[in-house]
């Protein structure tokens, strides 16, 4: 009876009022006044067991607001990223720029008195988007009209006359079925399945139009398309084409891919229907290049206790060439380095090793974190925990969790400490593609979960650039990672 | 024994979870499974009672769905921001501008066939900005330079020649007072206490630096100040000066107040940490004409049931003049629009009346608030909820509310309701000046809660402008006030 009671006083206390840990104390206090003497005595016997945990998450309480105060007092990731995306900008993996961005971060990791910095070597698709992708409508209703398109990435070119045809427009695979070859052979394809706005999570959005851009062109060549241009898939309305990676099937002819703004989708669909015989033209000069080396950028701090038990935590540092890669994904690579910056400043020296990685090749074949994968299991490196930021850098939400029941809980159980910062998600869920296969291992995967509203307005376009990316929510993103590698690092996983 | 169990149960599932309702419901079958007769017979009594309150929300959550889907799919609210922005512009109480924004918001209620739109006269005070604000620094050691300076609310001008003086740099009234009148007189004033960047509510740091601003040429003047020039209160480094209204007191002259950016307040400091001899010469044409008349906007549904009982939801036209007006307050205005324009597309009828207003002169003297609270006292009008968007159009983060205890207890436990729409934080706290007033009526106030990171980037300077507001961020609110509008209505408060 006694401890159901007790109990009871605990979850409505805690769950209720969402207290912090001494707020607790002091209600349990207020609360235990009413209670009886049997119960009371209960109480005295398991106090000093609360109490101790108490100190301890008061001093994790201390330990996370000095680690919020060095980050948004010092927002050395914000300078970072400046570098990144001004001076050296679009990096897709293969050109002279990634290998630019790799050489600066490897620079900015040896200036910082880290205990190893290191390069991973791999090699890389090379793609080059070329100097020309151009599309224009002609119709004999409506006129003529050049679109907002780009490329899409690893695509092939048109060659230099071009392609002009009729265009289909369709919305899924099961429409360009339905029509079939008869229908489609000779002509462009025209996907055009918009992002769905009404969604709040608008990466949800996203992934529900974006097989249009990955397998559109694949899908098309089967039934004799010319080539494809595919609606941007984004929950909004502009005028910027966002690229992204599309994938050829070895059974399939190539065939050219580009992206059109959703405005110029909305255009194009209604030029369609008032003249569905209007022509289309497209150039594009881009191509496929031999694979090139590249490398994965690696910084650390060696445990004091458990050197050999890892916590690592990244963002990508290649970026699609059209903008600076500032959300996508520099912000993620100079938060990573901003925790092992906050440790120093802060001169903490964690029990178990903590690195930073500079991930190579996210948007294209993810060969960075297969190398990373390769090499953690060659060296037979046990990693006690892994987050990812790759969701754009604006105001962090919380994580979202991959690992066993257990770990979730244990990170769950933090989420008190980071009310004061306004982290509210806790929830399981994916991390990201570049720690991905440490699950294998059985290491608990998180993802840093950002605001969503803006993202996709910036997500694969010439609009991601670093004036986008606000000071205070890149630090406070990098605060919030660095606050959970201390605890996985005190507590374990 | 049985009713202790059962409301563990209860208390565990729903707030370790945060279940919806439909899941709770789902999980509590689960959970039931494992109980033994007496406690399943028990369930079973109160199981009616339980799935009609079920019902209810799940009603609830489709409303809401819809609120949102309407507000995301169709951002009219977004559209009139613009006309509103982009076409008039900045527009301090007593202007032109004011007038046409008055105008502009009358003709947009009265195109949505509401049931009243009408016009609240009222008295505004007029200042004037005139066309001249320098301030200049002059240097033996250093040279000379241009700052980044704008004219405080309210301000006096300096006459055609100006005003050239050293400078006093003081960081609070405390240091004023010591320094005393011989440090003081004949010199200029700089007040340079920063906002402090460490703390995560923006709105702490603004609270904590502003009286600097409101009150520092009273104070100054105390001491025999020429005029004060005071750093931007915000938590940003930028060039932008930061205006805001500051008051005289009858009994201390008038001298001229001006705000420099966070960026040249550091230099100006650091220049007179080399040179405290430097002079600092400013000019500034401001000036306060004589009151004029103007308006409050109001448009209504009438209530189906109750239609003397009022809901009241707003933001406030004015805006400070070197701007748009765009997220300090005009999002308010559109979003408070928006919410009669969702219910009208929706053909939802209120039971109470729901009334948006449009206040005018928020940003010196809220005579708008006055006058409206003044004609709810005369017409002895019901308000039996009022809310407020006065805290920039990011994402929502909730609802801040300051009324009874049952009255937060109710709208906390509407919660749940909100938690596909990432509506996490609601907390017992301020709404804003224009409803403040009703207070003494009884009326539950609420604020919507916007996150704070980036308000002060734009808040008072030329900086807030249309293109910093996000069509989604801002319907998301326009959609979250509708909702909380739909169970105020409801279930009352």
């Amino acid at each position: 009876m006694f401890f159901n009671v007790f109990y009871c006083l605990l979850l409505r206390m805690r769950f209720r009022k969402s207290l912090s840990c001494s707020d607790f104390i002091n209600t349990f206090a207020e609360e235990t006044n009413t209670m009886r003497k049997p119960e009371l005595f209960a109480l005295i016997l398991i106090l000093p067991v609360f109490m101790q945990v108490s100190r301890a998450q008061n001093q994790d309480s201390v330990v996370l607001r000095k680690m919020y105060t060095e980050a948004l007092n010092n927002p050395v990731g914000w300078k970072n990223l400046d570098y990144l995306c001004t001076k050296i900008g679009g990096r897709i993996c293969g050109t002279v720029k990634a290998e630019e961005a790799v050489q600066y971060i490897r620079k900015v990791m040896e200036g910082m008195k880290l205990d190893t910095v290191y390069l991973q070597p791999l090699f890389v698709k090379h793609w080059e988007r070329g100097t020309v992708e151009t599309a224009k409508l002609f119709s004999a209703k409506k006129g003529s009209k050049d679109l907002h398109v780009c490329a899409l990435g690893t695509s092939i070119g048109t060659g230099d006359t071009g392609i002009k045809a009729k265009v289909v427009e369709v919305h899924n695979f099961a429409e360009l079925k339905a029509i079939g070859r008869s229908g489609i052979e000779g002509k462009i394809v025209f996907f055009n399945r918009a992002a769905d706005d009404s969604r709040i999570n608008t990466f949800e959005a996203y992934g529900k139009a974006v097989d249009q851009r990955a397998q559109g062109a694949m899908q098309a060549a089967r039934f004799g398309a010319l080539a494809v241009i595919v609606r941007s898939a984004v929950p909004v309305h502009d005028n910027f084409p966002h690229t992204g990676v599309q994938h050829y099937a070895d059974s399939v002819k190539a065939i050219p891919a580009m992206s059109v703004s959703t405005n110029d989708a909305d255009l194009l669909s209604s030029w369609l229907k008032d003249d569905p015989s209007l022509k289309l033209s497209m150039k594009m000069n881009c191509r496929n290049l031999p694979e090139a080396p590249s490398f994965n950028v690696i910084g650390e701090i060696r445990g004091s206790e458990h050197p050999e038990e890892i916590i690592v935590f990244g963002g990508h540092l290649d970026s699609w060439d059209i903008g600076q890669g500032a959300h996508d994904d520099g912000s993620g690579v100079v938060q990573a380095i901003d925790i092992l910056r906050i440790y120093k400043a802060l001169q903490m020296k964690p029990k178990h090793t903590i690195r930073a990685v500079a991930f190579m090749d996210e948007e294209i074949a993810q060969r960075g974190a297969a190398a990373y994968a390769d090499a953690v299991k060659k060296k037979a490196e046990k990693h006690i925990g892994a987050i990812e930021a790759d969701r754009g850098a604006a105001v962090p939400q919380g994580f979202s969790i991959d690992g066993s029941d257990a770990s979730i809980e244990k990170i769950k159980s933090w989420k008190p400490l980071f009310k004061p910062y306004s982290l509210w998600s806790f929830e399981k869920g994916g991390s990201g593609v570049d720690i991905h296969d440490l699950k294998k291992q059985g290491t608990p995967l998180v993802g840093l979960v950002t605001d969503p509203q803006r993202y996709f307005d910036y997500h694969h376009s010439a609009n991601d650039t670093y004036d986008k990316v606000n000071p205070r929510e890149l630090e406070l993103g990098a605060a919030a990672m660095a606050g959970l590698v201390y605890l996985i690092d005190t507590y374990g996983l």
